[in-house]
């Protein structure tokens, strides 16, 4: 029943009734008051939700698109830069930086694990020279489930003095604590489909003092996603380009129910609802893709055994109207994962977990006692 | 009254219920069947709609954004370019080129003044050792409300035999005819909020075979806007990054709704309309801003005499809730734009006139009888 779907994907996320409703309204002029209205007050709200006393500016576009902005925004040709790479995410960084003619050097993980900070920071300390511009990580790898330890690994890179933190939080933003200016991050991109509560469709950079300082050298070729036009008319409370106004409508919704949620509640929703995916996971027998202790407030992965992630896949979406994300490249059909990021309840969850369950009973691959994930779900959900 | 606006500007564009519907529908996972059913589907009409059999591409982003890709993957740095530049759009490619690196020889005309065909023809014939790469040009000039000879200009570019015509028909594509293969286009760059009737967010790229050709040697550094990517996924029903999915479901509404129309009837009514709004306006003593002949289907610039035409503006939404376009840049206060492009009617070009004619007569300022404009256009739509 397509009308009745639940998304438990990281992206698109389940959106409010009440921000779809805020999206099918009629446009309105994209140069008048009431619009720079809705700019202004948004604007505000952001650097509420990134903690910061920076910048922070809507694109249309996507997650990458911010973090591409983030990126050729404040480096030059030829500068020295750490892409961390344990993903898909981390992948995508390097490729982005090494199209734009950057010294790549990628410290990785395997798929699963996290980013060792330590690496960071030696090839840091090393730098004596100050050669490094940039260190360029993912914080919550929407490919595996798992988190990198964003705060150590930016601690180091303020160590160092010189480089700058360009930090993917597209899929962490809004799920867990991301204290821009007090972590010292220089540049945070996400999306709207993510902790935002919206469709996708608008992406955004938080650009701090250091970020704008390097972007004074900055001189790697864009336009649309230059973001010196941005600053400039958003301090007017406008946009270089027509933005895509409906979802501006929905931005000012879905941001007046976080602010009334609360950062501190919203954080905890989250946690608790990790914590609960993964006690009924477990307690059913499946096994966890990310490393104990790694995982993602967003996402689970799971890597289910002798059987195809995706044949799971497919039976909790026909039986059940709920749909799981798959694998991506060489984790196709080794793991599913479920989202639990933005407007998810405990409803969500436990229902999640049940349908997994009742098609792991299906296959007959169900190891333990029928109920005994949905029993650790709820155990762990009235626990924290 | 917010609610009973009517946006006759030339973006966004009145919207229909039946797409706001759409768009205000829960959104699906973007890798999921269903969606790809719709960008299979929208994949085809957005052909019909540029009369092309090449690739129409969909971008997350606005028409700058497609228009930027369409001059960075089709050229290499350093590449000669001419550039038409006769307001503020045909400005903006210039702006875009250079940022690039490319070599850009400007034709110019006066805001107001189309491009003159035989200076290109001129400048073409010239380039014996055919080292002009691209012909960049505004068919519909927005900020003028001029509409430059596009058939001629590419068949000139044509005639060259090496050069591509790249083509910004952000305000005329759905408006008037562009067949794009017919008239050799090799790009064109269109916008969701214009003639497609739907909110801003989706631009969309058309590219031919020589425009892919030369993409095989361009080197100008991107990713989001690395339109090879676009190609491979859309040929699996799929997308590079996470697209606006709403604004898909919104896409899919509109292209059914104007092939419905036909693409015969949209050009008709974009030309009665146009004639009606040239009517009235003129009936009433105003004075075009095009020169005689060239005015745009999509848009009407008006430069009223001895008043900052923005009071008249100002009025006529105070007084009648109908949003019309200031002057951009230097032709602020001196002229205002009725957009009458997509889905707009009779009586909202019936009632734009009155709106107008009757603020003129408030201001004391209407020079023949009252009901002149409107009696204007009404003929005139009867005559059409």
């Amino acid at each position: 029943m397509q009308d009745k779907l639940t998304l438990m994907i990281p992206g698109p996320t389940p959106v409010p009734e009440s921000v779809l409703n805020s999206l099918g309204k009629h446009p309105i002029g994209h140069r008048s008051g009431e619009f720079q209205t809705i700019i202004k007050k948004t604007t505000e709200q952001l650097k509420w939700l990134h903690q910061t006393n920076g910048d922070v500016l809507t694109i249309t576009g996507s997650g990458t698109a911010a973090m591409e902005a983030g990126i050729i925004n404040t480096l030059k040709k030829g500068d020295k830069v750490i892409c961390g790479d344990n993903g898909k995410f981390g992948e995508r960084w390097v490729k982005v930086a090494k199209a734009y003619g950057l010294d790549v050097q990628v410290i990785k993980a395997e798929w699963g694990s996290p980013l060792d900070p330590n690496k960071f920071k030696a090839m840091l300390e090393e730098d004596t020279m100050k050669s490094i511009r940039a260190v360029i990580i993912t914080h919550s790898e929407t490919s595996t489930g798992v988190i990198n330890d964003l705060s150590t690994i930016s601690h180091h890179v303020r160590n160092h003095g010189d480089a700058l933190t360009i930090a993917d939080c597209v899929t962490s933003l809004g799920a867990c604590n991301v204290p821009m200016d007090q972590w010292g991050i220089d540049v945070i991109a996400s999306g709207s489909q993510k902790g935002y509560m919206m469709p996708p469709g608008l992406s955004f950079v938080a650009m701090g003092k250091r970020a704008w300082e390097a972007n004074k050298t900055s001189d790697l070729p864009k336009f649309y996603l230059d973001l010196k036009p941005y600053l400039k008319t958003v301090q007017n409370n406008s946009s270089p380009f027509t933005p895509a106004v409906n979802l501006y409508f929905a931005l000012e919704t879905s941001l007046n129910m976080m602010q009334a949620e609360g950062l501190d509640s919203i954080f905890k929703r989250h946690s608790r609802h990790q914590k609960a995916t993964q006690a009924g996971i477990q307690a059913m027998g499946l096994e966890l893709f990310a490393e104990n202790g790694c995982g993602s407030p967003a996402i689970t992965a799971v890597k289910p055994q002798d059987i195809d992630a995706e044949k799971i896949r497919k039976l909790v979406k026909d039986d059940f109207d709920i749909l799981l994300a798959g694998g991506q490249d060489h984790l196709k059909g080794k793991v599913f994962r479920i989202g639990h990021l933005g407007f998810v309840n405990d409803r969500d969850v436990i229902t999640a977990v049940a349908a997994i369950e009742g098609t792991l009973n299906k296959l007959g691959l169900l190891k333990f006692p029928m109920g005994s994930g949905v029993s650790a779900t709820l155990s762990s959900l009235k626990e924290n």
